[in-house]
């Protein structure tokens, strides 16, 4: 779809529209917004798709039918990568995507999906809502046109499938490893080659032999994905991925036209995704992982402290990189930083310390 | 105000009925609904209180005023504790308060709060959305005509303030404790008195020492409540709260009464609510715990492993007693314990082995 026709589906003309030709503008109609949202992901996908679309659907459910929501998965209209660029132009009103995929255009988009060494869901909240995170990542979009906010979020992820087990940084060296983000970059510094592909062509790369070990979500997703056929060691937990949020990223000027109730309604019924995604997560995660180990005898292993010490030696030279970039990229690195000793000190008396106690206690493990 | 008034006050007579009498009804326009919210909080009480103020305005906003909210904190229409007969009786459309006050009409109650080696705000969001605690929220709700969904979480509460340091169980024994719903039950059972007081009461209590510890939400709020000029020790993790959400009860026969879409925006608006809060207490804790120990010198004590011990034994006698009190009951229970199996054993390989590893490489203490 070129601009001119965008712009012709973009007006408010609709059914309401047509009616007030005739009738008297009633005090408080709106008249209906149509909205093209092109998605990173895949038709049905579990967790971020479904989500996904989910979303779609209650936006019309909570406005009542006055925004029609045109939802395309990756490659129904654009392609998974294509989207922010689609939304930019105004070829779409909005994508569903995740911004570390545009690290490209500018490194400080990583910091709103998630970072190695990053922020959990609940503290990649509080840093967005509470503590400068939104208004960041207002400045760092609005340079492309767009206006941005989570919209779901897959929580800390599993480190990744691999070959052959990892009891050392040198285990890492020469691995072809399929990890998007700065995770992937972290990768690189230990000697590994990060490998870029999107979910659909994971699986076949790792059966091939191309790549010798891949990151994908966590047990619920990974299970269809099949990747225990190729690679039986199953890691935690992740380093590269604490607490991806999904992001709805809009057009600036279609968002700017819209009324300050539209856009809290657009805001509330993403935020409320934000629980429910993380939601599904946790509530299959751990039955799936089961599954994983009791029907494809998967191997669980935890990656020891003196691996993790190596992931964080290369996770701070990727942000020294990072940092460096920009004045906006230290801006955003400066105050992750804070948000994450703030918050992580709370963390560790808080859940972790409550975690451990309960599980202990219970024997649940 | 008598059922009578509340009849009148609730139809649907408004600006924009009032203006349908005299012009064509637009075909999208909706009624004006009016609620009245009683809550339990106090006026802008940090945390439950303003955040229930938030979201009775975020109503107002995404409705685009369609819905009118008169939002009563607590004594201001009803007491703390009354909210729920009230809107029972249908003297409001809603009430935000916590589940775990109404134990006493059903014990089943406090699981859609928190309880004793309970769950975590994101571990109840689970339960809740995707394994089937709604419905079982719902056939207990509607035994009283009320319709209930979350609002907000607080997550892990700390463990209370105490005038002395408790190094074994046997130390708890006499003490008075304020601790309301079933962690109070647990002191009992290990030989403390608990005693249930309204927030406001519980600094006078402590500093007269007519009470001898005390437990209220976590650093950010127990800061304002001075309560560490009465007693120095401050305990985590509080085994008696890992999760509390506060409830969003409506009005059965209301709210069946709502269009489809009201009852969306209303779900999707308190859901947001959830990560709002949590991400507000995330943000907020942290902070606070530093100047609760630099300005005050409060004594930061973890619970250690004979106490916490103590605490499930003691936890498992509560259980029981909950449990055995009707099969609705032991329908919550063991869903409960289902949830908190799968999705625990989960946190365990996510959450907390991520926050302890990230922690332990960073510093982060």
């Amino acid at each position: 779809m070129r601009r001119r026709q965008f712009l012709t589906a973009a007006s408010s003309i609709s059914a309401a529209g047509a009616l007030s030709a005739t009738l008297p503008a009633p005090a408080i109609a709106q008249s209906r917004k149509e909205m093209v949202v092109v998605s990173s992901w895949g038709r049905d996908f579990p967790g971020v798709g479904t989500g996904a679309q989910r979303l779609a659907k209650r936006i019309e459910e909570v406005s009542n039918g006055s925004f029609k929501v045109n939802y395309f998965a990756a490659g129904e209209r654009v392609g998974a990568f294509d989207v922010f660029d689609a939304v930019a132009d105004g070829n779409a009103q909005a994508y569903i995507s995740a911004e570390y995929y545009w690290k490209g255009k500018h490194p400080g988009f990583a910091f709103f999906t998630s970072v190695p060494f990053g922020l959990t869901y609940t503290e990649m909240s509080a840093w967005i809502h509470h503590m400068g995170g939104q208004d960041l990542w207002d400045k760092l979009s609005a340079d492309y046109g767009i206006k941005c906010i989570p919209a779901g979020n897959s929580g800390v992820q599993m480190g990744g499938w691999f070959n052959k087990e990892i009891e050392s940084a040198e285990d890492l060296k020469g691995l072809k490893v399929r990890m998007p983000g700065l995770g992937g970059d972290v990768m690189a510094k230990l000697g590994a080659s990060p490998v870029s592909l999107p979910g659909g062509q994971i699986y076949e790369n790792l059966i091939s032999g191309a790549i010798d070990a891949a990151e994908w979500v966590g047990p619920w997703n990974d299970y269809f994905m099949k990747f225990y056929e190729a690679a039986k060691y199953y890691y935690y937990p992740g380093m590269h991925e604490p607490g991806g949020f999904a992001s709805f990223g809009f057009n600036a000027s279609w968002w700017s036209s819209l009324q300050k109730s539209e856009q809290a309604m657009l805001t509330a019924v993403a935020q409320a995704e934000n629980d429910h995604l993380m939601a599904e997560f946790n509530a299959n995660n751990g039955i799936y992982l089961d599954k994983l180990i009791d029907e494809h005898g998967v191997n669980l292993r935890r990656f020891n402290d003196d691996v993790y010490d190596a992931f964080g030696r290369a996770a701070q030279e990727v942000f020294i990189l990072t940092r460096d970039h920009s004045s906006l990229a230290r801006e955003i690195y400066d105050s992750f930083v804070k948000a994450r000793t703030d918050v992580g000190r709370w963390k560790n008396l808080s859940e972790a310390s409550y975690y451990t106690q309960r599980n202990r206690v219970l024997g649940v493990q």
